[in-house]
């Protein structure tokens, strides 16, 4: 058996993902079988790049799609942000010291075979249908997280 | 013997005290037990609806208590608050999308049992008082937090 | 064998970072070991006091260096934080009620042999150095964090 590592990515912030993606590719290359449950803002993570999808959708979940960044290179960080600039300054050294962009986490992630799970509850708030997340991503509700966190041998809430 | 959920909640968001909450009644309706041990901006989710405490507080603490939100309905979200405006919409699409709000959370935890443990240190500092907080939250000490998070089968720092 | 508390301190704010060293002092305090991981943010933690090394960074290394907290108790708070004005209260309140600083719990994790461990990839991004970060903190790759981890009976991510 396996050793698990089982992550709540509820943050949708660059370098919290960052760090989530970082952990599920060491995992994955250290033989541990890795679940990601994407709840709230991390979904933001998950979703397709450039997909807009307006039927189906309250006004207000209309007017949340038009506010929430359109892809997850595009995600601002969770400390000096400033406007972006932090965020662009962060991704700057990364490429300066050659590191892989979040996108290429997510890759990277997605190819080890990582299981993406997406938040049901989170979903029908916002208003994202199954089609807007990558394609891998199963939707589930709380008690299957459980269980399957229950069965992991690291789980943390990022 | 049940299996364990030990949160330490320290955020005072709307949407990450939603987050726990969730995963608490969730646990608990899944016959697992659970304690949330509330610290720092996490006490915000157990205090009293419209409690005011002057007494024994020193300028410093009353000021505190004039700047935080009034109830747990009050609190910022963690993300796109826009001083307030993110959140009245994350409740708003809530509402939309029939889900309970966080005050029906909580309730839905106190009343399956849900341990509620108060950290001491915290009270101490922002001056909150036994009688501020939920009649069955308990004050504890970081040791008996450990204690109970070791004999618990997921801890999530949220 | 000692139970095991597993930090990953990814954050880099002084009440994050408090909660953490005061898990850590608690845990030690009741025998158990204690590892500190610290990634992105974290490493602003435990970065030397008034240590300057304009050698051998890039141009944005430099100006990053500028625009980070000079030292630990310099850090900004997670919440209210008011362009510091949060945070310069809530230290308030903590001398108010006699509480130790971030600085005197870090010292106080130092001096009961917590383990700190500093993130490569975050120290190759920011561009902090060996000799910046305090002397005790050892560089290690993700796959050594996840080894740690799971050998800890407490994993948390702060």
């Amino acid at each position: 058996m396996n050793k698990r590592l089982n992550l709540l990515l509820f943050s949708g912030e660059y370098d919290k993902a960052l760090a989530a993606l970082i952990l599920a590719n060491g995992a994955k290359e250290n033989g541990m079988d890795v679940t990601i449950f994407c709840a709230f803002w991390g979904l933001l993570v998950i979703r397709k790049e450039g997909y807009e999808n307006s039927i189906d959708k309250t006004i207000s979940q209309k007017m949340f799609e038009k506010m929430i960044p359109k892809n997850a290179e595009d995600l601002n960080i969770s400390n000096m942000n400033f406007l972006g600039a932090g965020q662009r300054m962060l991704k700057h050294m990364m490429k300066e010291s050659d590191k892989p962009m979040l996108k290429d986490f997510l890759d990277g992630a997605r190819h080890k075979n990582v299981k993406f799970y997406a938040c049901k509850l989170s979903q029908e708030v916002m208003g994202f249908t199954k089609e807007e997340l990558i394609d891998e991503a199963i939707t589930i509700e709380v008690d299957q997280y459980l269980k399957d966190a229950l069965e992991s041998d690291i789980q943390l809430f990022i």
